[in-house]
């Protein structure tokens, strides 16, 4: 059963960056909770550009919605709710939901797939570098063949100052996978 | 292991017609985004009704959310995130996620069901028939039992002139499968 | 393959009880159809309390949105589309989506997980006591390791004089999980 497998299934890291270069109109921060702060009701749908963990390659965009759930003043963030995929152009997309917290790291869950992530699970660790332009993510996927090498380059270590390369910012054809990516 | 299983697991497929009759308020376009175009920010819940791929009954309703990502003035159309689920009366649902494009075919991952759906996985195709009120979906359906008979009806070739049958649009008791399908 | 193991998977049931206490500003109901009805187009995030079934543990909060699908007058009560997850503090947490009716149970599908979560799948039975403060859970999960015992306690029978342990309410060390429960 899977219950016994699945603990034995073999896990892929898949690592990308999600930056947001204020070029999309992302995030937009719908503040129909009414209130002055950061409250329940508040909706924040977002879109940004997804690079590869070595950040030479522009691989897609994410796209979804952040609901709020509860300002912490003591944290100085606040707490989403937050359903989204990352779509990898050609390649297919991965849907995933979970906590966002602006203030911590937090795992989120991979709830589904396509084209070659169809019948993924896992589940994704957020590491947030830079609020709210910067995050890091580490993929632990199973349920899947295995990833094409273009996606598997090492990780480039986060921290503040990484960037994409020129060339895979300006999508160039050897810096960008095939497909609609935008 | 399931990553070893996955692609050699069962897949059946399902057809389904989603059909906007114009009689459930639906969709409901939310420009919260504030802006003269669709943007980022606009919000679209809906509900329409489903039929069964041969169009000979009414097997239930879908209901959910579009979250507009990008307004694609070249295409003439939007892309969105979709997230919503495919309601089968008595048999249970689909829940499903993943691009919308107005102008263009996607896939969207399964991410779960319940009743004869519980467990499953995989992926379905949406063909857009006549934007925004027909469409043609096939999924193809891993990890459930054999579906019933009464879904896997021979589909009718997707075209704008297929129409349902009077007697699934009156919901007749033969024509209509049983449990609440509205 | 999946689909002929997925119906032996070894099944866990996981009661837990939803309570909203009022102190969280908990449903925000987004009325955004602008109709003096409940219609299409209302959306309403919503995040309350988790207690164990035996209602002796506080285990955490419910987070997500109800898309507003059909007010049924004859039944007196809405139809919801429902996306939301279960957090467990240190132990990860559950994301589901599916119907939510007003004035019936439902079942909604388990679409992933995190932590002991991880790669969860089946579906949850909701059945609510006193719309909207107080509901009843029963997951029935798979593809997980065996659950920590103190999440599986004899649950207490639904009724609407249940009321939580005055030690879980007041989160009193030993009567709450490990980890950020709020």
């Amino acid at each position: 059963s899977q219950a016994e497998t699945s603990d034995s299934a073999k896990v892929q890291e898949l690592s990308v960056y999600e930056i947001n270069e204020r070029d999309r109109g992302s995030p937009a921060y719908l503040r129909l909770s009414q209130k002055n702060d950061n409250s329940l009701g508040d909706l924040v749908p977002f879109s940004n550009k997804l690079y590869s963990g070595c950040l030479e390659k522009r691989v897609g965009i994410t796209s979804g919605i952040c609901i709020l759930i509860q300002n912490k003043a003591e944290k100085k963030g606040d707490k989403y709710e937050a359903i989204y995929s990352f779509h990898f152009g050609n390649y297919g997309h991965i849907s995933v939901q979970g906590s966002y917290h602006t203030y911590e790291d937090t795992y989120l869950a991979v709830t589904g797939g396509t084209g070659i992530f169809e019948g993924v699970y896992g589940q994704v660790k957020l590491h947030q570098i830079i609020f709210p332009f910067k995050l890091f993510y580490t993929f632990y996927l199973k349920g899947i063949k295995d990833l094409p090498k273009e996606l598997l380059a090492k990780p480039v270590e986060p921290s503040p100052s990484v960037e994409p390369s020129p060339a895979s910012k300006a999508c160039e054809s050897h810096a960008v996978i095939s497909g609609s990516i935008d």
